[in-house]
């Protein structure tokens, strides 16, 4: 099988992150932070390491303001919902995942808040922050919006609406489930609160890991209380970072896999892993192009405007019956709406879905020109199918 | 290492649990319910497998009514959160721990519900079924508590109080944090709403899993909502369970090591596991009466009215010390609090803590036997420094 559902979560994982994980199991097996012995310490210093390395990568100020989540969802729901406050307007932008939406939407419906969506102008970063810029209000407590989109790969200007944001002190979290690991982004430099990131994509992390990262966590409220392990005589949640927002047992295994993923990102460099992925998505865009048999929807999805990945379809197939198509010939893509209906409302295939196709560091140049080859081959059957039925017609 | 803190997360775990996650990593690593294609077809089958393996244990109607979430901690917050309304009144017992209390305080500060706290009465079923009696309200929307102490030991008669608080039509949730894997419990049998459980602890999982179990999860309200994979095009949160409450990416490889764990607990049965835990701490706590030089604070911890773990400390050292010392002679145990201050305040052990030691399934009488003669030398070596220092000050 060749693996394209990169941006789902990537497959396979560096050989040092399941031996990391492997290692959790059998060395590092105590609860960190609950006790004084010695496998419990060795635990939570593995545990803090890990949050030292993303610290590191995000440029966040210290392994402090790393909180380690089960997913991206949860993290955009904490700080969406610790930031808003009641009567509040929230700006995000047109492309957005339901992870960011959902929760938008779920508080619009209780009467909490109001949300603007500003419309998104692809390689127009002008444009763009003049969008967000009229979409701020008097009451707007948080903007939160994508550093870029899951179907379509365009990139958001996310250091400048930061910028733009913090003029009217309006906080920013940004969404990184695609770009983490990929786009390189320093929460210092660029004054970006919030950055939520999965651990399981571009980190290279195991599944049930995700990153939220805060400048001033004590800012937000808390949608989960609980047990820390510190300050337990109080009933009230502890304000200081990252406890305020690790109640319970944390996923020891999944935490120290995900510092393997991230180290390996460190060591290959974002920017070379952003290079080699973005080749690989524009050949395979410029292969489809040239046939005319394919359609695409985006301008090619060169770097820095786009994060590498492709949706396209094939007319007059169904896109779950070319992804079927695909798999039968051993390839492995997702096709459907990506739970983003925003996103695809915006280049009109709400109704159709896309196949979208996405590389890892590990896809090599001969597995996506296989792919392109496939893609090609069932589009002329396709060709064929609609000649024949339309002969059929006459 | 002699390990006895258990009652934090259980170490070692099977084998085959660490088999099962180091498989996931390898063989199943695609996103279950995100794409149509073998691998995520085959993980999806997996994790289904885990629900059904979740649902037998449990007595749960079917694999549908189980949720997997990131900790026990969490599946609490779900519930708590997802239950009450503005305004409402719960119940719960004086022997919570801070996943239960946190959320309750946090949602009592900000003036949304009240809650009583009814008080348990160890070994006297009957006086702590009125005492949940009296607590009840007319505006009671959830009771929420443990079915054993992680404290204590101590066991709730929750069956009877889930009988006692249906009358009234009051939901209740159990967190079995000590009891899940111990106790056998049926929801369907019992009609128990809600049941809580962490992965790592008496179910043999990793850590970062935990089982939000629910006969009717369209009942609670969700506190957070994203991409399910399902429904994509809508907005709002989907009602089925349980994507309802699966959000984001699931921790695949936890999960899978869970169902080993669960097939672990299964195959031995809680039954079998309750007995050789409860007589190896019973013989601990036998020894230490005998010796006088240990308080203890619970009658003997027999079962069914106890869940096999023991607190106690040595007269005139701090339960930190204690733990310490304990090891340096290769015996790990946890001091303190133990994120329950409600649970200590009870015994009256607020202000010094207590040690607690646990066993798992994997523990010896042997081990067990050198941990009680450890404790009793650390007593009398206290025994002398409490004669000599009385000496020295005559």
């Amino acid at each position: 099988m060749i693996y394209l559902d990169n941006a789902a979560t990537t497959y396979p994982k560096p050989p040092q992150v399941t031996a990391a994980v492997q290692q959790a199991m059998v060395r590092f097996g105590a609860n960190p932070g609950r006790a004084g012995h010695q496998m419990s310490l060795a635990t939570a210093a593995e545990v803090f390491r890990a949050r030292e390395e993303a610290a590191v990568l995000f440029g966040a100020p210290g392994p402090a303001c790393i909180a380690f989540v089960m997913n991206c969802t949860q993290a955009l729901n904490m700080v969406i919902k610790g930031a808003v406050k009641p009567g509040g307007h929230v700006v995000t932008s047109c492309l957005e995942h339901n992870a960011v939406m959902r929760p938008l939407e779920a508080l619009r419906e209780k009467g909490v808040i109001t949300y603007t969506e500003a419309q998104v102008v692809p390689g127009d970063s002008d444009a763009t922050l003049e969008a967000f810029r009229g979409a701020l209000q008097e009451n707007t407590c948080l903007c939160v919006c994508t550093q870029a989109s899951n179907v379509w790969g365009v990139r958001l200007p996310v250091e400048r609406i930061a910028a733009l944001c913090h003029v009217y002190q309006v906080p920013v979290c940004v969404d990184c489930a695609q770009s983490a690991g990929v786009v390189p982004i320093s929460m210092a430099e660029s004054g970006i609160d919030y950055l939520c990131a999965p651990g399981h994509k571009g980190l290279y992390g195991p599944m049930g890991t995700g990153v939220l990262a805060a400048l001033d966590g004590t800012k937000l409220d808390t949608i989960f209380e609980g047990g820390t392990g510190t300050s337990s005589e109080s009933l009230e949640q502890p304000a200081e970072m990252p406890e305020r927002f690790e109640s319970g047992t944390v996923n020891v295994p999944g935490i120290l896999g995900l510092r393997a993923g991230i180290a390996f990102v460190r060591r290959r460099t974002p920017e070379q892993i952003y290079r080699h992925e973005s080749e690989l998505v524009c050949s395979l865009y410029d292969r489809l192009k040239a046939s005319g048999r394919v359609t695409l929807y985006t301008p090619r999805p060169e770097m820095p405007n786009f994060v590498p990945l492709l949706s396209f379809n094939i007319p007059g197939k169904g896109c779950e019956e070319v992804a079927a198509a695909l798999d039968h010939r051993g390839f492995a893509v997702r096709a459907g709406l990506h739970c983003a209906p925003r996103a695809h409302a915006f280049y009109g295939t709400l109704g159709c879905g896309t196949v979208r196709v996405c590389p890892s560091a590990f896809t090599t140049k001969a597995q996506m020109n296989a792919f392109a080859a496939a893609v090609l081959q069932l589009a002329e059957k396709q060709l064929f199918v609609r000649a024949a039925n339309s002969f059929a017609e006459k």
